[in-house]
């Protein structure tokens, strides 16, 4: 039986998704048992080459043509940004139709709202590209978890951050000559702001954290923090000690609170996140039943964004042709968990000092430390070079991190400490 | 709506799926929208204490209590074996029930016939829990990369020769030291054979590549070797080389023709694969359109493998609760691939002779893998000590195994090569 599919979008990844949809028609329809047909795709655009066959589908301008069209069952949205794409979701679930996107700007914007919208006309939105690209982490945590208990989210779920720290750490970049060279390779855009200070990532561990422990998310709570700040120096110390250095997308759940978290974070160099190299994104999960478990892909491209976005509109075709009722609570909130602030929460920390040589200056700065309750697990102090200021580097035990900010403020009131300390979380993860 | 369940092996794993089915009872029909109920458990061992409540399930020795009970929708059977399990498997089927098995040997052997079976009822044989444990790796193949083409896998499928290989690696322990301590830790049995031995990771190889290629494999060109000769030098040079040995499955398909082996093989010691440690297990997949991605999570245990187990039911009775029609074929082979003796294949190989100290050894020796097509990529000689035989260790470009093995065969005749050199695969893994 045949599925009805609209494509509003005609970028990258939906010139990947016409492809796909294009070459694998036939394994498809074997494999799945239906026959999904692109009936018409909608691009402002339609002039550019796209080197792809776009079959018998009809091309517009209007995205009407699509959301207005009775025949059509499924809407794929790849329009990005918040404003077109809100309107196509919106008006296409209200069509009854079901809904296909990639865009984690949207959700994180105004997932709550259309997600509503989808439980009221009892119909899917599906959004397994949103997050970390092709790794299929949306399926893992709804149906293969679903007898599961997560409890803590690691994600390292931005490609342009992740290349540039391994730049960093493998041929000792610095941050700016990293950054130069993905833009080269297409892992960063012209602009990178919103990859680089942790934006991205935020927006897709909010909605891998809401589905995971089906609660509603403050994003008011959410810290961040971006890489724009990390030193080679800091990425040299943390593989002395090793560790290797990873813009972390944290979320825990403990006794009914959450916390939620993107930060620059030292993970131990022998885990196999540490490993996960350039622009590849991973999921790791921690849960009561499987334990840790890790996903690890491409998080962003044509074809890996594709590849998710056709298993939604292949499972969705599958079952309209079978004519099952949608859950589209699945993906509806559960529990009703606080957002806990992140100065609330515990962790290791990785601090680095800029001081004057002097008499009794570790003293003075254990003690700050010990006031605030930070005891220290390890200590790096060089000799000093010149003049320069002798750089420590301390490696805390578990702290509150309000207490940690306001022995970092004494710390860094000292007259014989330059500059402000360097702050990073610790996360000992074992797998 | 309820959907009923009988359990048939109330062992380690189906004492985790009671576990799990209890405690998560809430939670599953809330995030699921149904509802499972185990009716019925099955055991040869009544009286034995699990330290598990069994609910309302009424308890049998009989496994004639479930599959001749017409009420019982869905079957899980974890007698392990394959005698009594393949009836169990059979019957529950021929009664027009739907099966979930965590058992890769029975599928190993018998699922041509119950595959087949399950066709002919149009009922589903699931399997998520028979490979890799808690990994959904085959949720992932099946739904996630249904549009996709899956030319390449490795996995790393067996706890106990990884954990053995781990501790070797790490703690540059001696085989049999390695396996005791498995064995006090309960990742390796009193008989370890079919771990050791790559038995085991071949079943699991098998089922995988079936499903993955969508064709039927012929076993018996399946290559299989153990760890039982892997010795501490060879893990040690591989280490001062650059890489990491690991028992690794390895599937491919390449032209219509598909390859698969199971062996020790060295893979690059900063590849994320490489430090996936101790008992945890992990499949990589190259894909046409995804590209490479990695799933890691534990192979085996109580809980981790009553995860899949349970993803699996409750798919189940989703479906049966949407009434939504079955598609058994999912599983059949769609494609005629022939399966192609490991010898006709090419790779990378580590090998190291023990030679006697002679002027132009290494002339020799090298004009004989020359002869034979074979190119060196890198050679370790170090000094003899005293008059042990010299170590000498060479790594290849790609050869095919067939013009590998008689050139080894050739090394191994020379009067100053000392016992037969030992051949390891190397593959080189980026991610």
């Amino acid at each position: 039986m045949k599925v009805k599919a609209g494509l509003v979008g005609f970028g990258t990844i939906g010139t990947g998704v016409v492809r796909l949809l294009g070459e694998q028609d036939e394994l498809l329809s074997k494999r799945s048992g239906v026959e999904v047909a692109l009936e018409r795709i909608v691009d402002i655009d339609l002039e550019r080459g796209r080197g792809v066959n776009t079959g018998h589908a009809l091309l517009s301008s209007r995205f009407e043509d699509i959301v207005d069209d009775p025949s059509i069952d499924i809407v794929i949205e790849l329009v990005g940004g918040t404003t077109v794409a809100r309107e196509v979701v919106a008006r296409a679930l209200r069509a009854g139709k079901h809904v296909v996107t990639a865009n984690k700007a949207l959700l994180y914007e105004y997932g709550e709202e259309l997600f509503q919208l989808a439980i009221d006309r009892q119909r899917e939105l599906r959004y397994e590209a949103s997050v970390a690209g092709g790794i299929p982490i949306v399926r893992v945590i709804t149906e293969s978890l679903a007898g599961d208990r997560i409890c803590t989210i690691y994600g390292i779920v931005n490609g342009t951050t992740n290349f540039i720290l391994t730049r960093m750490i493998q041929e000792q970049w610095s941050f700016e000559a990293a950054l130069k060279r993905a833009q080269e390779l297409g892992f960063a855009e012209a602009d990178p702001t919103l990859d680089i200070d942790g934006s991205d990532a935020r927006s897709k561990l909010a909605i891998l954290a809401s589905l995971a422990f089906r609660c509603r998310i403050d994003r008011s709570r959410i810290a961040k923090e971006g890489i724009q700040r990390i030193d080679l120096t800091d990425v040299l110390y943390a593989k002395e000690l090793g560790y290797v250095v990873k813009l972390l997308a944290t979320a825990k759940e403990r006794d009914g609170e959450v916390s939620l978290r993107v930060n620059p974070t030292l993970v131990p160099e022998q885990c196999a996140l540490a490993n996960v190299s350039n622009e590849f994104n991973a999921v790791m999960l921690q849960s009561k039943f499987l334990g840790d478990s890790l996903y690890v892909g491409r998080g962003a491209g044509a074809n890996p964004t594709a590849t998710a976005v056709v298993a939604d509109v292949v499972d969705l075709a599958i079952r309209l042709v079978g004519k099952q009722a949608f859950n589209a609570n699945a993906y509806a909130p559960i529990h009703d968990y606080a957002t806990r602030s992140y100065l609330d929460t515990r962790s290791r920390f990785y601090l680095r000092l800029a001081t004057e040589e002097r008499a009794g200056l570790l003293a003075v700065i254990t003690k700050i430390l010990g006031d605030h309750g930070i005891s220290i697990s390890a200590i790096i102090q060089k000799e000093a070079t010149g003049d320069q200021p002798i750089p420590i580097v301390l490696l805390t035990r578990q702290a509150l991190e309000r207490d940690l900010r306001a022995a970092v403020q004494a710390i860094n009131e000292l007259s014989f400490v330059h500059g402000p300390t360097v702050i990073l979380h610790i996360e000992d993860i074992r797998l």
